[in-house]
C-alpha cells in the first residue's frame, strides 16, 4: 500500500469540491498554488469557461486529469433518447480534448429525474435494462475515441433520482457483459461514499481487478447525514474506514490518483485555500 | 394476489406512524374508530403507558399484533454486552405478553450509535460479526419463549447508525446460518422503504419463502428525501412500485398484514384521524 503521509503526489481534486468558490480557471490556479497535480472537472464547469479555455488552462498548469465528470443519465423516455445519445457522445469528445483517462458515468435513475420531461415511471428494473443497452451503444463510440468509460455505482439513497446502478457488483456485471475480454474500454469508478456499506465490497473489488478499477474517489459519511446529496464529509470526519478500502483497491495494483470529491454545503462556504489545505492534510493522515 | 381495494382487513398500523399524535392508548382508540384490526407497537410507547395497561388495551380493543418493535441494537463494546443481552430478553418477554407474532430486530450499526457510550469504531465487518453472534445467543432465549425473531434489513443509508444488515440477502444469510431447518424461529421483516432499490430483491424474496417472511411493511420513498430518517412518504406519494413487491411476497404465500410504518415529520403534524383515513385509502388504492 502506498504511503501518502509524506506528500500529496497522488491527490486529485474533483472540482465539484470547490464549485461554489470560483470558476474552473480559478480552481486550477488554486490547485497550482497548493501543488495539486490532478483534477477531475465537471462538464458544467468546463462549459462555463468554454472547452478551449479549459483545455489550455489544464495544459498551462501542467495538470493531469483523473477523470471527467460526467456522462450518463441514460434513462429517458423514447422522446429523449437521441438527446441522451448525442449528449453522451459530446461528453466523450470533451473528455478526449481534455486528456481525461476516463469518462465517469452516473447512469441515471427513473426517467423523470434522469432526463426531466420524460414520462414518469416507477420501473427501476426497466431503468436498469435501459442503462445496460445505452452503455452498450455508447461503448462503440467511446471505443473509437479510445476513451474508457467508468461506471460509478451510486449509494442506494440515489437509486430513484441519480443512478439505478447501486452496487459494485451491478456495475461489474455490466462490465463483464459488455466487455468480457477486459479490453480496458469499460470499468468502474469507486467512491467510498457510495460503497462503504456494501457487505460484498471487498470480494467485488477483487473481482474488478486492476483493469476495471479506473477511478477511486474519497470523502466521508457523516452521522447524522443532514443532506443526502450535499452533506458529505471531509475524510476523517465520518465513519468510513477509508484506508481499508484503499488497501483493497491497491491490493489489485491500482496505482492511480485518490480523487477527493466532497459535495458539502459546509465546505462550499469556506475559502478555497482552507478547503485545499484541509484536503491535503487529510489525504496524508486519513486516506 | 389479494385484492385490497374493497376493505382494509389486512392493514396493520405501526404505531410509530402516529407517535406524535398521542400515547398508545389514544392510538388504539383511534384504530378501533377506523376499523383497523392490527397494530405493531413500539417498546417506548408500551413503556410510556405500562406493559400491563398496554396488554389490556390491545385485548379490550380486540386488536391483533403484526409484530413488536423492536429488539436489536446488538453492536456494543464489551462493557455494554450484558445490558444488550438483558434488554433484548425483556423485549422478548414484552412481545410475548402482548401476543405479538414476532419481535422485529433492528440490529444496530457501529457501536457508538447502537449503544451510546460504547467505544467508537469504524469496523462495520466487526459489527456484522457481532450481530451474527448476538442473534445466535438471543435465539436460544426466544425459542424457549416461542417468540419468532424477524431481522429487518435497513436501507444502506442507516448502515452506520441503525443497522449494519442492509440487504435481504444479508438477513437471510443469518437466518440460514442460525436456523438452517427453517423451524419458524427466525425470519425477516421486509419494509419496502429499505429494500425497493435492491437489484437482488425479487430472487431474495423467493429465497425467503413463506416461513421466513414474518412481516411486510409499507410506506414510500420521496424524491427529494429531505430527512433521511423522518422524511418517509405515504404510499403513493413516492417512487416505490409497492404493488410489485407485495406481489412477490404473496407469490411466496405470505398472507399476513401489510403494516404501514411512516416516520414523517409531515404526517406527524396532521390530526390522527386524517392520517388513518389516508392510510386506509392508500392501502386500498396503492398497496
Amino acid at each position: 500500500m502506498r504511503d501518502f503521509s509524506a506528500d500529496h503526489r497522488w491527490l486529485s481534486l474533483n472540482t465539484a469540491t470547490v464549485r461554489k468558490q470560483g470558476d474552473l480557471a480559478h480552481i486550477i490556479e488554486a490547485c497550482a498554488r497548493h501543488g495539486i497535480r490532478a483534477i477531475d472537472p465537471w462538464r458544467d464547469q468546463v462549459g462555463a469557461i468554454g472547452l478551449d479555455r479549459a483545455v489550455r488552462a489544464v495544459r498551462d498548469a501542467g495538470l493531469e486529469l483523473s477523470g471527467y465528470c460526467r456522462g450518463g443519465m441514460f434513462v429517458a423516455d423514447a422522446a429523449h433518447r437521441i438527446e441522451v445519445r448525442d449528449d453522451n457522445r459530446r461528453a466523450v469528445d470533451e473528455a478526449k480534448a481534455l486528456g481525461a483517462p476516463c469518462l465517469v458515468l452516473v447512469v441515471g435513475g427513473l426517467p423523470q429525474y434522469s432526463r426531466p420531461g420524460s414520462a414518469a415511471s416507477k420501473d427501476i428494473a426497466g431503468a436498469r435494462a435501459q442503462v445496460h443497452d445505452a452503455i452498450a451503444e455508447m461503448l462503440e463510440y467511446a471505443r473509437q475515441a479510445k476513451m474508457p468509460l467508468a461506471i460509478e455505482p451510486l449509494h442506494p439513497a440515489y437509486a430513484a433520482d441519480r443512478a439505478c446502478v447501486n452496487t459494485t457488483k451491478q456495475a461489474l456485471d455490466i462490465c463483464d457483459a459488455l466487455d468480457p475480454k477486459r479490453g480496458g474500454a469499460l470499468g468502474v469508478a469507486l467512491d467510498v461514499y457510495h460503497i462503504w456499506w456494501d457487505p460484498e465490497l471487498l470480494p467485488q473489488i477483487a473481482r474488478a481487478g486492476k483493469d476495471r478499477l479506473l477511478a477511486f474517489h474519497v470523502c466521508d459519511w457523516l452521522v447524522p447525514t443532514k443532506d443526502i446529496l450535499n452533506g458529505r464529509g471531509m475524510m476523517g470526519d465520518g465513519v468510513i474506514d477509508i484506508r481499508s478500502v484503499r488497501r483493497a483497491v491497491e491490493a489489485q495494483a491500482f496505482d492511480g490518483y485518490c480523487e477527493i470529491e466532497i459535495f458539502s454545503n459546509t465546505w462550499w462556504e469556506k475559502p478555497i485555500d482552507e478547503v485545499l489545505q484541509t484536503c491535503i492534510a487529510r489525504h496524508r493522515s486519513v486516506v
